[in-house]
């Protein structure tokens, strides 16, 4: 059973997971690497996983192949469903039980192909199973916070090849989204204005930074990027919530998101990345209560944020919370537009 | 030049340093790694870096051979000492010329010596240059906090494997420091003791999380250990500033920082990691008003943090914030004290 533990210097909430009871030497083996015979994510190895909480198939039986996308749970969750969400002091600390979610998306069958190299249609049923998940989860009043992302490669820290994307879903508003939420919030509260709609603007009217821009979303290097080559992709309307993108929205958000992604393997070379999916936070009340983030106005914007991992976070990233990028916004996003692909 | 850029949407600033110029390629070469013949650390080639803020020698000439340890400007330095501290409004941005300070301690003349193959002796006397130099610096009032590190291994971001750490001096407090030292003045304000102090003393009595304890000093894991086998350092008796520490007690923290690092290198073989000085920012009025962190009481407890870097930070601890550590620090503390060093 994994634990939540609260550290009161740093003021924040440690997930101490130890379903893989991880002891020193088990940190000098390299990452699993599994041949499409062995990998649990390819057909025909649907039983080496827990049976699966959804799947896109044509026709057949659960949990055999046929699907195009299937969605398991995590085999090592870092949360489980199960449990209390009472926390309790002990000392100078709080602690409390690890309840969540931990899911895995399974993008493809394929097991050589990366989400870059699935077409726009596939990548719009990717991203449709994505949506399906998120509005279930957001119906559990235990989880304050969904967070759906990609680590493509093993500096990234995928511990498989085969091409997947993870949610987990947590009991607490992370100090990542307080921030963001807080700020939306109250810049909306001075200005009624939405901030990411200030920064989209301003950004497709200097331009320097723009990668590529599409009818209903564009792609962008930030100005203020903490690592070489970082991306955002925003859509261009205010829609605070991922959930409420229709199917024709998805469609032209797989046509942009698979556009960043081969950019950025034609100029990186195929680099490891991570990407999130930022969205606002379930709104259903917990214990008759709402929380503070969910209850007001929807001041948010989605978007999604792609960290290549060309750098390591070193002692001073991790000492101090800023961040040194030896690559300026404004070269990577000419790097980027002009890319062959 | 490089530039501090404001985030309003991760409400925090980023230093874009491009003094490297880094461009796609770049980041597909190793790290550097050079013979002792070729190292810009080595004895012999003192021409090879920048003049010498300070070394520690028995006699002779400056940027000549003869030194114990040595500290230089960094070659591709983050922030300069010149410039102007003003920031302006950019759009929804602000930013600000990169003023601070980038210095290299070299802390042995010896290739092939890691910091932990070094004399406590040895040790005190790098002690004693960290001290030195945060000293110093601490005079310059444009300075709002300076930041000892040190990455060991090119997984921890090392790009010389000659034992080196770093101190970087930035114009303001930045988020992490800004957390810890809100935390330590609002306890403080609450009940008159500081916040680190119960910490210490909660896990003295405890043991169960203690690896070593010395008469002065203390080396425990972290009740909310966000990385595996994470460790602190501390000072028993309530000290907000390293610079504050006497030879007598840089003699006692060089040995208790020695036997840290020998557990660390025989328990996980030698791993890549950082750490980080914490201690508390200096005190220099700017532009004749204190920095609200600097001007109250004396409420901070100075540091030693250390990370091994075994897990990747990968999408969901750089998309929440929240981390997930798969070695409960109970286990840790067991293995590293059961340690042969």
């Amino acid at each position: 059973m994994s634990e939540l533990r609260w550290d009161p210097l740093k003021q924040n909430w440690v997930i101490i997971a130890t379903e893989r009871g991880r002891r020193p030497r088990d940190f000098q083996v390299e990452p699993e690497s599994f041949s499409g015979e062995s990998c649990p994510f390819c057909y025909g190895n649907e039983e080496k996983t827990h049976p699966e909480i959804m799947a896109l198939r044509e026709a057949g039986e659960p949990n055999q192949p046929g699907w195009r996308v299937r969605v398991i749970p995590n085999k090592y969750p870092a949360l489980r469903i199960e449990g209390e969400l009472k926390s309790r002091g002990y000392g100078p600390y709080d602690v409390m039980e690890g309840v969540g979610a931990h899911e895995v998306i399974i993008e493809t069958p394929d097991h050589g192909r990366a989400l870059a190299d699935l077409s726009a249609d596939e990548i719009a049923e990717v991203l449709g199973v994505y949506r399906a998940r998120l509005a279930d989860l957001s119906r559990d009043p235990r989880l304050r916070y969904l967070v759906l992302f990609k680590n493509q490669g093993s500096c990234a820290g995928a511990t498989l090849s085969h091409a997947h994307s993870q949610l987990i879903a947590v009991p607490l508003t992370p100090p990542v989204a307080v921030t963001e939420l807080r700020t939306c919030r109250e810049f909306y509260e001075a200005k009624e204005r939405c901030i990411f709609c200030d920064v989209i603007e301003f950004e497709l009217a200097k331009g320097e930074r723009v990668v590529k821009e599409f009818p209903n979303f564009v792609t962008l290097t930030p100005y203020a990027s903490c690592f070489p080559f970082e991306l955002r992709l925003y859509p261009k309307r205010h829609v605070h919530d991922f959930t409420l993108m229709d199917d024709h929205d998805l469609a032209d958000l797989a046509v942009a998101l698979k556009d960043m992604l081969c950019r950025l393997k034609s100029v990186l070379r195929d680099p490891p990345y991570n990407f999130i999916l930022h969205t606002a936070p379930p709104r259903q009340p917990r214990q008759g209560k709402p929380e503070f983030w969910s209850s007001l106005e929807y001041d948010y914007h989605w978007h999604i944020e792609l960290v290549p991992r060309l750098t390591q976070i070193a002692g001073f990233e991790w000492g101090t919370g800023f961040f040194i990028n030896p690559t300026s916004p404004e070269d990577a996003a000419t790097f980027l537009r002009e890319a062959e692909i």
